[in-house]
């Protein structure tokens, strides 16, 4: 069987790595990449080349930003609510969340969640920046909005433990049936959470 | 609503002209590659510059092939049969045909396939090349492997009349029911094709 030219495999070794993508699916993008003007496959590699280099990560809340700025554009919002803070595992958090344009408040992003199985504890997470804004004071609610998973759950539990002596107010994001679902095909922890959280109509 | 900073936006919009590649994929893509190692996004934007500068086209065949070469590895294979010629769209068909280990002759890669609607005629294909190379003699078999499509039968159907003059055997892959398939599922087409090919059992 002839080898693909070393270029094109390592193009197609390199896609391979990427979360979702097999050999048929980077195989396919590396040939497309091949036929494909010049200007995707430069504006690609300058994109990625870029990434590290030119973003790096809040002083306040650990979301992304820009290398060359101190804060994100959040933090550094006077019109955003700094008496709220939503927890949540990744910056990929806080941009679904500011999808929903339902949020006026800040963030704190953990950069990952308690995991004992790959060994995450609280010290390799940002806990103790969390726990120091909140002890700071003018904080009157803190949202964890950890993802709702054993990881996720313990990790808001350990949370609420060390916030706790600080008096703040402290919320989880609502578990039940997702809007558009179907209740015959919930799974039945999702079923039982929204039995327990029925509310009153 | 928040903008991501540049850099990430930059990555996200370069991935969505990927084909198959969504926003969603896309972003969920940058944002992997945020948390990954270095070396994946070094290693990719590496491999994507490469392509392009050390990849080239074979002299012979038009197959993909390093640009330091002047023939790709299959034409410069004296194993190979040089009498057996068959003729493909692209260089990813090589690979699919190369992968089932069944054929042991050269190829002839058309760089596309005529299509009327797209504007591409026969004059933009490598069609000239692969008359001469008929014409120049030694060639027992041209296998037209183009796809079982519209384009790819009225391609096989032009060639056919441009080679015929020169007395070898045309031949086009067989259509028929896809191994694995399921008579029930197949479409009409296909089910006309396997019927009208029926073989001796």
């Amino acid at each position: 069987m002839a080898i693909l030219p070393a270029p094109l495999q390592d193009l197609i070794n390199a896609l391979e790595r990427l979360p979702g993508i097999g050999p048929k699916t980077a195989s396919r993008l590396a040939f497309f990449l091949l036929r494909a003007p010049d200007d995707l496959s430069q504006q690609l590699a300058e994109a990625l080349q870029q990434l590290k280099q030119a973003t790096g990560f809040c002083n306040i809340c650990h979301n992304i930003t820009l290398s060359s700025q101190q804060e994100c554009e959040i933090c550094a919002n006077d019109q955003r609510d700094a008496s709220l803070i939503c927890v949540v595992e990744e910056p990929s958090d806080v941009l679904a969340i500011e999808r929903t344009d339902g949020f006026q408040g800040r963030y704190h992003v953990l950069q990952g969640v308690i995991s004992p199985i790959e060994g995450v504890g609280p010290d390799d997470l940002k806990v103790k920046s969390l726990i120091k804004r909140v002890a700071d004071g003018g904080i009157k609610e803190v949202i964890i909005a950890t993802n709702p998973s054993m990881e996720g759950d313990a990790t808001a539990l350990y949370l609420r433990r060390q916030l706790a002596p600080y008096g703040v107010r402290i919320t989880r994001l609502a578990r039940g049936l997702p809007v558009g679902g179907d209740l015959e095909y919930a799974d039945q922890n999702t079923l039982l959470r929204a039995l327990a959280g029925r509310q009153e109509l």
